[in-house]
Formats: structure tokens, sequence, C-alpha cells
């Protein structure tokens, strides 16, 4: 028997749990454990709401805080690919289409394409609100790691120029944060945490 | 000197971190261990998306999702009290409206009177978006412990008569949830999960 709509819901908000279990490479500011992706998206779209001002284009907020909170979800299947782990990376698309569509298939049709898509368009990166949900994606673990000596950095042996690399999508967010972005790392760098190359 | 406006916002942006320290009595859908006061606000704020056409009066969903974002931050400073912690109540108000102050000076002036209006909107319960974000609230949890047979109420020996007890702002968010609360309170019943007082 077909489910109904209220049980699909239901389904879909009981898997999405899951997401707590996915760990990041970030540590939380007491540098004690990492975070999580749940945790990571909570934190990005208060950030978002708060930092808008700075977007470089008007943004409807409300979009971007949804890209947010699940720009992740396809990782409960296809896990975190760390953002500078290119051997991952290389697999991590086919991973995440097969994760996107066991996950969002969960919802009613409808939900299921509004989320796919809303999904999608972080990932292409080619709107307004992706833009500023990707610069939300890259200044929420900056912060954490300059606010803990850059431990992540540091047991990755990450250095400023990857920093810069994946900061660059950052700027075509905001040229505001960018620019705190690129001071954060300067700062980095001449502590010690952030070796130039 | 005077902290700019961006400082100030990075401060805050910093800060709300410790939300992700601050541990709940719910446990996630494996069982294997509690979560924390961000995992379960991201959590509402994507649940009040999907289920927002279930909301008894129309609700901008955006100050919904940022309500449920937001709705626990002053636990950073006062700590989770448990729903059924009579003698924890007693004080809440006291230690929460002293953490509201810390916290939310933080930001610059405006963001903090916006989100004090907003917070204290939810524990007021006085629009529709706040009764819809506190029936996310209780929700949310309800439906972990409905996952994982009950393990929260069981450690601390919750009665059916507790759960309905609280599920009664559900009701006046959705009437149509409480009936799914209801559902699920009485399936745990049967199961042995909740005894009836």
């Amino acid at each position: 028997m077909e489910k109904s709509r209220l049980e699909k819901q239901f389904d879909f908000c009981l898997e999405i749990d899951k997401e707590k279990f996915i760990g990041r490479q970030t540590y939380l500011s007491d540098g004690k454990r990492k975070e999580n992706d749940a945790e990571h998206a909570w934190h990005m779209a208060i950030m978002a709401y708060l930092l808008r001002e700075y977007a470089n284009e008007e943004v409807d907020i409300a979009r971007v805080m949804l890209m947010c909170l699940i720009h992740d979800l396809v990782e409960i299947d296809a896990g975190d690919t760390y953002a500078y782990d290119d051997e991952g990376k290389k697999t991590q698309k086919e991973r995440e289409n097969r994760a996107k569509e066991r996950i969002f298939s969960l919802l009613p049709d409808e939900q299921k394409d509004e989320l796919t898509a809303l999904f999608d368009e972080f990932e292409e990166c080619g709107t307004a609100e992706a833009r500023f949900a990707r610069a939300m994606d890259n200044l929420q673990p900056l912060i954490l790691n300059h606010s803990n000596g850059g431990s992540d950095w540091k047991e990755h042996g990450v250095s400023a120029a990857d920093v810069y690399g994946r900061q660059e999508k950052t700027r075509l967010g905001s040229e505001k944060l960018f620019e705190v972005t690129d001071q954060i790392i300067r700062e980095n760098i001449r502590k010690g945490n952030l070796p130039e190359k």
C-alpha cells in the first residue's frame, strides 16, 4: 500500500536524523571534538541570516537558509568528502547523486523535486542564493579553525594556498566576507597555523 | 575602542558554536548517544519547513525557521532544562534571562533587539509562528523517542501523562500534528515504552 503524504514526510524527517552521525574534519571552538554535518548546517544557516547584508547580490534569505540546512543531506549515504581530499573528490559526485535520489525519494513527489532542485542549485552555484550559501559553507569552518589555532589544518597538513583555493567561492558570494577571510588566513600564516604552500 | 559592526557579528557567530556543547536528554535514532541543542534546532527547522502545511494558521515560514534555529541559544549559559525537570524549571526563567542579555548583546544593537524579540516571541507562544515552532520543539524529540523505543522516557521514568502535558502546546500549533502525536503516544503505551501515569 502506498504510504500517505504525512507518512512519507515523517519517514524523511526521521531519516535526516542520520546527518548527525556524519563527522566533518573541523574541530569545534574548544578544540575537543570535530563537528558533524547537522551542527555545521545549523551554524551556517544562522550565520547566513546575520551576515546577509554582505552578500554581493540581493538574496532571498529564506532560500539561502534552507539551502544551508539541507546542503549536506546526501552525506548520510555518501559520507563527508573533506575539502582537501583529492582522491575522494573523484567519486564524490557519483556517490552523492545516488544518495540524493534515495534520500529525497522518501518525500512526496513535489517536495522531493523541490529539495532536489535546491540541492542542485547549491552545487551548481549559479544563483545569488547559492553563491551566498557557499560563502557560508567556507566561512563557517574558517572561523572555527581560526578560533582553535587551526587544529584541522595542522592535522591534515593544509596550506594557505589550499585554503585560498577553496575560499575563491567565498568571493563569489561576498567580496566583503572574502576580505575578512583573507585577513584571517594571513593572521594564521603569521601565527604558524598555516604554511604558505 | 568600540568593536566594528562586523567584529560584533563575528564574535556572536563564534560564540554560538558553544550551543553544540549543550546536551539534551533525547537519544538519536540509533539510540547510541543523546543529541545536543544545535542538532535539535537544525532538525526542527527542516521539519518546520516540510510540515508547514499542517500549521493551524498561516505562518511566515522563514520566521518560524529562524525561531527554531535560535530558540535554545540561551542554554549556552543556562544549560538545558529537561522538559520533565520540575526543580530546574523553577530557576529556568531567571537563568535564561541573564543568558539572553549576555549572548545577544554581542551583536550590533538592532540585531540584538531583533533576536531578543524573536526569542521572546517563541517563549510567549502568542503568535502563529511561535505556536508552530513550539509544535516542532515537541514533535522532534517525540519522533526520536518513538524511533528508539523511548530510551529517554525510560531513563527518566516519564509517563504518557507527562508527555501529553507537554504536547498540549503541539495542539496549539497544529491540530493535525497533535493527532499524529496522540497516535504515537498510544502506540508507545501499547509497546510498554510509556506507562500511562
